[in-house]
């Protein structure tokens, strides 16, 4: 399925900014990239870990990115043997390599299809589409939308009145935006994303719940990717806003009037509450809970799972997962959890008894 | 995009059934709802929390919703100051901000569409729809379908074979209702909900597990509203009930034979295990994990993040959240978790020699 | 809406490769499948736990599946009476359920429509679907899709190109497969699921993080159900594999790499990190987190909404829940949490000390 794509070590070398070593190997032509340990004599490989240095003994790739520091290591670790294997050095090898990944995908991809616009798209007379956006078999595109250049919009995604959708954007099938919300430039939302459902408001009225209407919006910043099936409320009044480079995995929920600063990264079913702000260069780990109305500064790493109950107001890493166990050994241990208080008041006791 | 609607703060104070103060302004236009601190000189504004009755002194807004106890408050701390803002007395200040931009929305809310079946919907013959139902674009109304006056489909949605939903009822685009099911009068469904899936029941025979036919259905009280990309699956035999008035925010998982009692509101990212029972009037918090085939009664909140492991037989908060702490701290304290009940013992037999 | 389905207990003895009891009730026919308490005169019913068997004193049921443990203890209980209900003697009574459930299930089902491939749906010219592929309603496939025989595709979905699927295959409406993934036989994809979605991978440069391009699949063994809103992301380089057999419930991830080993079961809002590969025949219950890069062996139990942070390499039942308590309890409890370590060496030096 995928075109065979050659390039010569001397592209592969442009493309990351790097430094081929080997004189002569420059025209050697590659087709792809894969692991130091399964790369064959055709391929690009990575040293991304100190942990797989000793993978470039036996490597067959073409041609492998590694750090100065890693080629030190070798030159160190194996004094009179020169490196059998072509090499780039670069200052970051797992940049690199997504560099080269990306620059493979981009050269493998499908030309344009002949109509941009599949006919059984229903794009509606008023919205603005820049010339060259497509948009999939059987996507919706309400009245006064705007998408820019380059956009792709998949099979069965609803983009809602008047939404506002950046250049070069990609949006998987079957994604919905709600209306009035607004997506930067290079947004990637893959399948089932939905951006602009109502936040979660209502007043407790004679024991029953009122709605309250969620009048506010989405802003999404430019080169943010939300995962699969992740979910971003609009604002009560204001706008939920989603930094610049924010990457957000599958299965997440943004609650309304949420704040993420720039290049936050939330992994997995995260669920941020109403209302919270997080900083920028923040990294939200997979299944952690952050309750509403709190402020996150910049630069806080949360451990998966944790849950965060109070505003974070210093960087750092911080963490709350109960260790598990074997069963048994947790169903002798459980009961205990209820009478700590009493415990640490026993061993007070204790102590001024001594 | 949002229409313009001027009304009279007479018009505002009959809305929510309040007292408008002051005398002369009732001609006074407004036109939109915003909080007190941002409020403009022609919006409406609400005191819906203690903590902000200082904004009281600077506020811009036209009028104020506010209770009689935040105006005695105000005469207690300015004596000698009059309120510079108009004001409307009401009982709750917080379901009379919700009434009022419910007002709003129904006023902005777009002229239904000329056609009201989009023509590329798809609605079998047999399917029975209002007279003013709305189907968006390529939406499918399977057979036997029946759906009540003034229901709108959102594009892209599936109603399955003989689903029945009420009147007044919203599906938010790329909403999935399998066959069956019924819905109450207006229920809101937000984008990617799936009601009715089968619930997950296997058997397990040599080795494998045999699928469990699952022949229930969903039955969704009135008034109840669903957040994005939540699921709540079929009876195995008989149905999954969900009461009216209940809200169910995103990304939250109702299991097969679950029964969720009126008024009851489950927070995003929730899972409920099959044949559990949700009394009336709970909250359920973010998170939460509540296992299968117990009994909650009426009254009981549960905070975000707690793992519900048996019936709950009282009324009351119930919490089970580990605090997090910085990540060294963690480090220190974690291997002791496993050792509790030692601990205990330990203490046990200090406390006996001592 | 359903089928009237009436069979004799000789069909039902036989579906289950049973012993029908009586002599003389093998022409008696039945309609459905009841629990043993509610079914009625011409209902099968089926003893699974033995909890229940006090219920075979009064059921109305036509017909009894149970063990012949059951049937002892029967005789046993009342060793005078006997069962006035007919009775067919099975292996394993839940499988029995199971496999009558199904049959009538089977028999109940809508005839295929006359037009197979629904005239909405857009079905590439590329794309090689077996002559009994039914294709719902404004459902999407893409070039080169192959899809084999008896496979349904519900409404709204979406099947990217170059995507293999088995015989006997089930979509459910608006499912999507991003391009180049794999099914077996007899996969059943619920609402929203999401297969073949980009795994989380960026890599830091400059303060920023560059897209790692996911060039891998997803491929899914035979047998294998995926509930609603679960998503499985397609590998980075290869692939995310997903045994035979395996059964996923609602709003689960299954992030990048992941390896899903035959017949494991994986319970609602779970979440599996990249890389990690669970064995065979496991279970992990619902709300679980599982830490990437691990290895967990067959055999394996994880219980509901407890954090793996390492790797599990002997079978057994693995535990951490944090017990709930009453909110006023945790308050005194928790502060307790963050000391945990200085309460064991305050021990230490008193047991010293003592």
């Amino acid at each position: 399925m995928q075109k065979l794509i050659l390039v010569s070590l001397q592209d592969i070398s442009e493309w990351v900014g790097g430094t081929l070593l080997s004189s002569g190997s420059e025209v050697k032509m590659v087709r792809a990239i894969a692991p130091l340990n399964r790369a064959t004599k055709d391929e690009v490989a990575f040293l991304a870990q100190t942990k797989y240095r000793e993978q470039l003994v036996s490597t067959n790739a073409a041609v492998v990115l590694l750090s100065q520091k890693d080629l030190d290591w070798w030159h160190h670790a194996y004094p009179t043997q020169a490196l059998h294997v072509d090499a780039i050095v670069v200052d970051n090898p797992y940049a690199a390599y997504a560099k080269v990944a990306t620059q493979f995908v981009v050269r493998q991809q499908a030309p344009l299809p002949l109509q941009k616009i599949h006919p059984s798209a229903v794009v509606d007379e008023r919205a603005r589409l820049a010339d060259d956006v497509v948009v999939g078999a059987n996507a919706v595109i309400e009245a006064n939308a705007v998408i820019g250049a380059g956009t792709r919009i998949g099979p069965g995604c609803v983009v809602g009145e008047g939404v506002v959708i950046g250049e070069s954007g990609l949006l998987h099938a079957n994604v919905t935006i709600y209306h009035g919300c607004q997506l930067g430039a290079r947004v990637i939302l893959h399948s089932g994303v939905v951006i602009g459902s109502d936040g979660y408001g209502f007043a407790p009225e004679h024991g029953a719940w009122l709605k309250i209407p969620q009048v506010g919006v989405v802003i999404v910043g430019d080169d943010v990717e939300v995962g699969a099936n992740t979910c971003i409320d609009r604002g009560a009044l204001d706008a939920t806003v989603i930094g610049n480079g924010v990457k957000i995995d599958n299965l997440s929920q943004i609650a309304h009037n949420v704040q993420v600063g720039d290049h936050t990264l939330i992994s997995a079913n995260a669920a941020i509450a109403g209302s919270t702000s997080i900083g920028k260069h923040c990294m939200i780990g997979g299944g952690t809970c952050i309750v509403g109305h709190i402020k996150i500064v910049d630069g806080v790493s949360v451990s998966g799972a944790t849950v965060v109950t109070r505003a974070l107001t210093k960087p750092g890493v911080y963490t709350g997962i109960l260790p598990f166990m074997e069963h048994a050994q947790w169903e002798r241990n459980a009961p205990v959890f209820r009478h700590l208080r009493e415990l640490r008041e026993k061993i007070r006791r204790l102590e001024k008894n001594k």
